[in-house]
């Protein structure tokens, strides 16, 4: 007996129930990063929120309070740039046990001011509860120009695909952070320098700031964070775009150090499937897209193009190697694991 | 040894809690139902955020689905009211354990949609991940004219003080679920009335067009909703107000039924603290007081005055009764219980 009164979440996976949510939503504001608001004609509010629970998203075993907090708000000040929204503020919501240590909590909150205080983002409410389990639910909230407002469905045919640094970055310094023996042909420094992309990871808000002031546009803007991946992202946009894209593997830009410690195999897995560099991906007309990479400097680059059909494919640059589809990895089906 | 390092959540309780994560915040938007964040000059963003965890905050045992997503999402939207604003929707963070039923999400996310629906406010966004325990975080954002924002600091000796409508009808409605063989002297219908008072409260936003209808004002609007109880309102505006009050207990509306089966010791601690009913408690000079409650008809009322001073007055119609100095109960301590 497979009917909806027998069914539970685990059978039915996050895809399963986002329809069933968004069936309660208004079909316009779903898909993107973020909630669109148009709230005067001139500015659009943009709202994201994300629920973080204590051995699931993080855990005191790979991660201090403090990182955890950091995390959590760039991953939020993330998703507004996406969306190519300035952050106006955020609400923290707490559920926690009795018996946590009231450091733990002054050092998740350190680390979120820490991280919003680079981009003068203030904390503007809340709420603390009993939990039996420590959860962490932060909603984020900010403005964007109606006109320049990121979305995933508008990439054209013949748009050039940018990112704006390198990718893998992060899930090496995780892996680095859990098995301390690996990486032993990196310097202190080298190691250093990747973990610290896992742990303090960068929104790009600046990305923001540099398309503001290349204004006017031909187009709209495509594109969102990689947050889900390089390849998960470059896969949305065409999803929800209706497009296909052609990448080039040489063009992807990718930690100077990866080649000393990395097989060729496990590089190209962190960069594509990695996830968490909080890199924006964006699909801009030829020339525009050529004007932002030369702005933002040696990292950025243009890795491929969008074109007909619905497959994205991976070009290698030895002609050997056969092109690869990419399609999108397990990540979503976080219920029945 | 007591230092912060070992001090537990449950040895500092909520009240400490709050300080603590204060210090992180800015110090002009704490201490009124939701945020305020100006962003022109004819418009401020109102935002509230409620998280609420199973078995602390609801329960399968005394609350179905529906009615949980109702009450959160009205308790949000009573939130928005309390402060004068109108909202512009909500978002919905879910924690959810893989074998909870797809049946019962459904039916949460049909709660929040009809109380939603009965005030034209969408849900824009949300997150759902898989956590060991059912946790609903909802935050709530809506606009309010920045002359027009309802704060709890600004009450003035001589301010009348109203309620919008009767307390103690959710309390009750709460025991009559709990102890369904209490309550015998009354009709049928009485109880239902009382029980849907605690299912399906109302946010008091038609208060807020009211008001809005009234400009202009001759003064700031100072109030709060009773989501924690009456006394506690009348109790958290006068500590932000740095005034008094005498609130006269005959004047207080309450249920008509409550004199057939509750002695008037009981009825009268469920007035004052037996929250979630949801109200508006506003403090405005008397012209303006009387002709609100006008508008409002026979549930709304002038209760007291605010007075020099800091005490709470509670006098009784029966002069041999003597004056009660109302304190605050222990309501806030969610942590040490």
């Amino acid at each position: 007996m497979n009917n909806s009164s027998t069914l539970k979440i685990k059978d039915i996976g996050e895809q399963g129930l986002l329809k069933i949510i968004q069936s309660f939503c208004p079909a316009d504001i779903i898909g993107d990063d973020a909630a669109v608001l148009k709230t005067t004609p001139e500015k659009s509010l943009i709202v994201t929120t994300d629920m973080l629970v204590d051995g699931v998203h993080f855990s005191n075993t790979t991660t201090s309070p403090e990182d955890a907090g950091w995390r959590a708000a760039a991953a939020n000040l993330s998703d507004l740039a996406a969306m190519g929204a300035f952050p106006l503020g955020i609400t923290v919501g707490l559920g926690l046990p009795g018996d946590l240590s009231v450091t733990w909590v002054e050092k998740l909150y350190q680390g979120i001011t820490e991280c919003l205080q680079k981009y003068n983002v203030p904390i503007v409410g809340g709420d603390i509860v009993r939990s039996p389990i420590t959860t962490l639910s932060i909603t984020a909230f900010g403005e964007a120009n109606p006109n320049l407002i990121i979305r995933r469905s508008t990439a054209q045919v013949g748009d050039k695909i940018v990112v704006t640094g390198v990718h893998g970055a992060s899930r090496a310094g995780l892996e680095l952070l859990l098995n301390p023996q690996i990486g032993e042909n990196l310097k202190t420094e080298e190691k250093t320098a990747l973990i610290a992309v896992h742990q303090r990871p960068r929104p790009r808000l600046d990305v923001i700031s540099i398309l503001k002031q290349m204004l006017p546009y031909p187009s709209p803007i495509t594109g969102m964070d990689s947050s889900d991946g390089l390849a998960d992202a470059v896969l949305q946009i065409c999803r929800a775009s209706q497009v296909g894209a052609i990448l080039e593997q040489s063009k992807i830009p990718i930690p100077s150090t990866f080649k000393h410690w990395l097989t060729p195999e496990r590089s190209l897995n962190y960069v594509l499937y990695g996830g968490e560099d909080f890199e924006l991906v964006l699909c801009l007309p030829p020339q525009t897209a050529t004007a932002l990479v030369e702005k933002l400097g040696t990292n950025a680059a243009i890795i491929g193009e969008i074109t007909p059909g619905s497959q994205i494919i991976l070009k290698h640059e030895n002609a050997k190697i056969p092109d690869q589809v990419l399609t999108l990895n397990q990540g979503f089906q976080h219920f029945n694991q």
